[in-house]
């Protein structure tokens, strides 16, 4: 970082000895700093507070050198040094970010630190465009040649990709993009970019930023997508905790048999772990007398996979607490290559006791309802820029996914509204069909108008064991919420709570019943009607944003062939 | 459930045909019979609605019998039907948790529903302590013998375990042990509790109820801790969002070279799923020539592994975003069979840029702050509950650490500290050892009196390779956050930011730099100060509710031999 430090800020340096170059950061983060116009006195209030500690840590020499000795200041080691004070960081946002656009701060000397998008020199100032990720918009600073640290840009050092410290005056802008922008006091670069930096201005393909996922979120595209993912995220906290549900981590790996159907990822110790496994042989696994793998020497003593879904523990705290929600990472190694699929991702799975499938249908509703809420009021400029860049018309649909009513059709009626469609499917309907994709959308996008639908009570066939069977022994109260775009959003149903008919139909399909003791002794010791669903996050941040492959919807995708990062 | 279903609801039933016993449920969660004490308008209403959707969903029966045909209306087809309004179940938190203890609500009319926790019969009445997991206390229900339903509790249906549904009159109580009891109206069983029930009145192991993950929630001990933890859940996501970070969810699934470090569990598809694992032939698995692996044949195309951190994907983030946060599972294979280790926690990985190792203890400082008065504020039952009966004193120590001042002092301090102590430790102190547990619990039992002691600037040399270098050349910018009982419960650094020192860092340590690509990049492109650290969720579980073994701080704990469930 040494080379990368202007004189300015090697003159603050030496103000700092006997502390390191690293110490300078500590500047930049003082909140005081953010609002004085005087930052030198900032400098020697840091270098005081520096003294002090550096009272409590001198070191004798033998001590360092590696032989210790009794400490020379016994009180003042028994003491401690205190904790700087904890506040939150000054960001873009917070000039940019308000309804009045800085419009509010005008007159004020501020600082702001982020990595430089563009930089423009004309003859008179230079333009440096700033974004510390805290919002799409860069903060547009002006710079003319007498302000400090103007030889950075001479010499060339402050190019898109690298990361700066500035310190200036809100003014009005000129321009018609922004309300304000900053007029440079002064310029400190701080980590130089290599002129190799791949996100260069021009635009570049989805593709190539897939290759380039470290840097990606330093894109308006992938910036606003990670912003809007974290504000469905917490909503979804909010929403379930405001309604009192309780948060349940499900188990990742889970050596219960009960996951069954799904591709499944196996976990174990048997194969040599990182360093060694390229070049491990297979007869190095240990192996039983007639050649099968020895489980009993793997790390949980037998097969052990990554879990499908945490549905099934939720049911055990949900008939203990009530109301309670999963989110967390769930798997499947399907090898399908879509722009739909993910062999990694995150699901959201409430789990409601005393409740039947109106319920969760109503719960199911209204959260989706919250949460598209939430960020239509909380992410406005980047719901902004989706409706601009990535899926034109796509805030209109999710205020009508807000302020209209979502319908229930079912099962049987959907397959009737489709047979009466006039449309060729690739895929022919009957009763007794798993829906297709093209079905879904038609009778969401098209039969609907756009509007979520939930279609209910499935062909036992088609359904999980664990769905309550209903009245006409052909259907069960399943549910799923179709969306326009992507077809499927959330899955859910009412569980079978009655042990004879969940005994049953386990036999029916050939399921092993002493595998699920645990989950039959739910329906052994007070059973309660129950109900859930649950959704996939990335399809969610698909819908909420437009974005088109679901690779993009997550920071690090992993898929067939792919883990990199 | 028909067996369970007493007369009274069973003439309700009559009245709701066609429809399934099932829909019973639906009565007990609609909000407005919650406060009615005119519940039979409510069944009327609840016809009407079914009624009214059962229009839309007449099915032709050569449509249910496999053959579809035309919908016979049309235009109601294409309505569809409404979906209920979600609302906020009602619960006992909801009596009994306010100030008041529930004499705000005196003379109301109630229903609760949950789980028989006691019952015990006396000459006049009998008293049925039902709790539904919203709140530790149950909600005592006092039951005369002209009360509806008591010819269940004659049967001997209401046991420990049974769910029930309960309506009553909210009357002060002659216990001294609450304020306020429900004098029972009418009592329907919802779902039997088979005599086998393992969770009786008598006080049962810790060890016992892990073999009964399943059921242990419905225990005080295990609600309040999953109350507690899930407190603590939320109050991490509101303390970051409330300061600015992002959330980030690292990925699980890496076949990154960078971790390194640490027994990795392998991910797989090699080895056959699920049904098929438990007698797979180790000759099955595909091989090369040589007869190594051969792992272009695995899901990802090379060895894959579960994370054992998401720091590295972080600071890619932080590096776009400023401030950034994971929260999510990481694994470690470690064959450590302890209370204090588990192969599957949840850890929060905080990453702030433009900062240093003072900005990253004061950020650790607020948080595990904020955290501990968000229980104390929120969790006030559950607490006062560990405090009688888990750890005497928690509460007061908790107290302390939202109070007092947190300290730090260099490691090169605390070795001087501990070779002054007047104890014998198992491991001897030198400069340049790792500290052991004992160390860490004198330094903050003994030495600091039960405060959290922040230990900073470790030698080089026992620290991570990404650890920044402090410019003695000796020891790096990292801090380990100690408390009572735990021992280090955050560990975090400043994070090597220049290029050249960490290349240097990863050839001295023979690591392979091209692994590690993508993580130099951040540092050839605008790379900044930027610092973190990691907290293991079960263990601020431990720590907050004086849980000793950590198995029992997570729902479903992994361990050697054991992932059940």
């Amino acid at each position: 970082m040494a080379a990368a430090i202007s004189p300015a800020a090697s003159a603050a340096l030496r103000l700092l000895k006997p502390l390191s170059a690293a110490r300078l950061s500590s500047l930049f983060t003082n909140p005081k700093f953010n609002h004085t116009s005087a930052p030198l006195l900032l400098f020697s209030h840091a270098a005081l507070s520096r003294h002090h500690r550096s009272l409590c840590s001198v070191v004798p020499a033998a001590v360092s050198s590696g032989e210790a000795t009794k400490s020379p200041e016994p009180l003042e080691l028994e003491k401690g040094a205190n904790i700087r004070e904890f506040r939150k960081k000054f960001k873009i946002v917070d000039i940019k970010g308000g309804d009045d656009q800085g419009l509010d701060r005008l007159g004020e000397t501020l600082v702001v630190r982020g990595w430089v998008r563009t930089l423009r020199v004309q003859s008179s100032v230079t333009f440096i465009e700033v974004n510390d990720g805290s919002c799409l918009s860069n903060m547009q600073c002006v710079m003319s040649s007498d302000a400090e640290g103007y030889d950075q840009v001479e010499s060339g050092s402050i190019a898109t990709g690298a990361s700066v410290w500035i310190q200036g005056t809100v003014v009005a802008s000129q321009g018609s993009k922004q309300k304000v922008e900053l007029k440079v006091d002064k310029l400190i670069l701080i980590g130089k970019s290599d002129p190799s930096f791949p996100i260069q201005k021009k635009r570049v393909s989805r593709e190539f930023l897939r290759t380039q996922a470290h840097l990606r979120p330093r894109t308006n595209t992938f910036g606003a997508v990670a912003r809007v993912r974290n504000a469905l995220a917490y909503a979804t906290h909010k929403f379930f905790q405001e309604n009192g549900f309780v948060w349940l981590s499900s188990p990742i790996i889970t050596a219960s048999d009960c996951e069954g159907a799904g591709e499944q990822f196996c976990v174990t110790t048997l194969i040599p772990n990182s360093s060694e496994a390229t070049n491990s042989h297979v007869n190095a696994i240990p192996k039983t007398k007639d050649g099968s793998i020895d489980w009993s020497k793997d790390f949980f003593g037998k097969p052990a996979f990554l879990t499908v879904s945490g549905q099934l523990n939720a049911e055990t705290y949900a008939t203990a607490l009530t109301d309670v929600y999963t989110f967390g990472p769930t798997f499947r190694a399907e090898n399908s290559n879509t722009s739909r699929h993910l062999a990694e991702f995150w699901m959201i799975e409430p789990e409601l006791a005393f409740a039947d499938l109106e319920d969760d249908m109503a719960c199911a509703t209204a959260y989706l309802q919250y949460v598209v809420k939430y960020i239509l009021e909380n992410c406005k400029e980047d719901m902004d820029f989706f409706n601009t860049w990535v899926e034109k018309g796509i805030i209109d649909r999710l205020n009508d996914v807000v302020e209209k009513s979502v319908v229930q059709l079912t099962y049987t009626d959907a397959v009737a509204l489709l047979l009466k469609a006039n449309k060729k499917f690739e895929f022919p309907v009957t009763w007794g069909c798993d829906l297709q994709s093209e079905h879904e959308r038609y009778i969401t996008e098209v039969a609907f108008g756009g509007c979520p639908v939930i279609i209910r009570d499935y062909p036992k066939v088609i359904k999980a064991f664990y769905m309550r069977e209903n009245d006409d022994g052909k259907t069960v109260a399943a549910m799923d919420m179709l969306v326009p775009r992507i077809g499927e959003l959330i899955g859910g149903s009412q569980r079978e709570e009655r042990l004879d008919y969940l005994e049953k139909r386990l036999d029916d399909l050939n399921l092993n019943k002493e595998s699920y003791w645990w989950y039959l002794d739910l329906r052994r010791y007070g059973s309660v009607p129950h109900a859930g669903f649950g959704l996939g996050f990335e399809r969610l941040v698909q819908f909420a944003t437009g974005i088109d492959n679901i690779r993009d919807a997550i920071p690090f995708p992993r898929a067939p062939g792919s883990a990199e990062f």
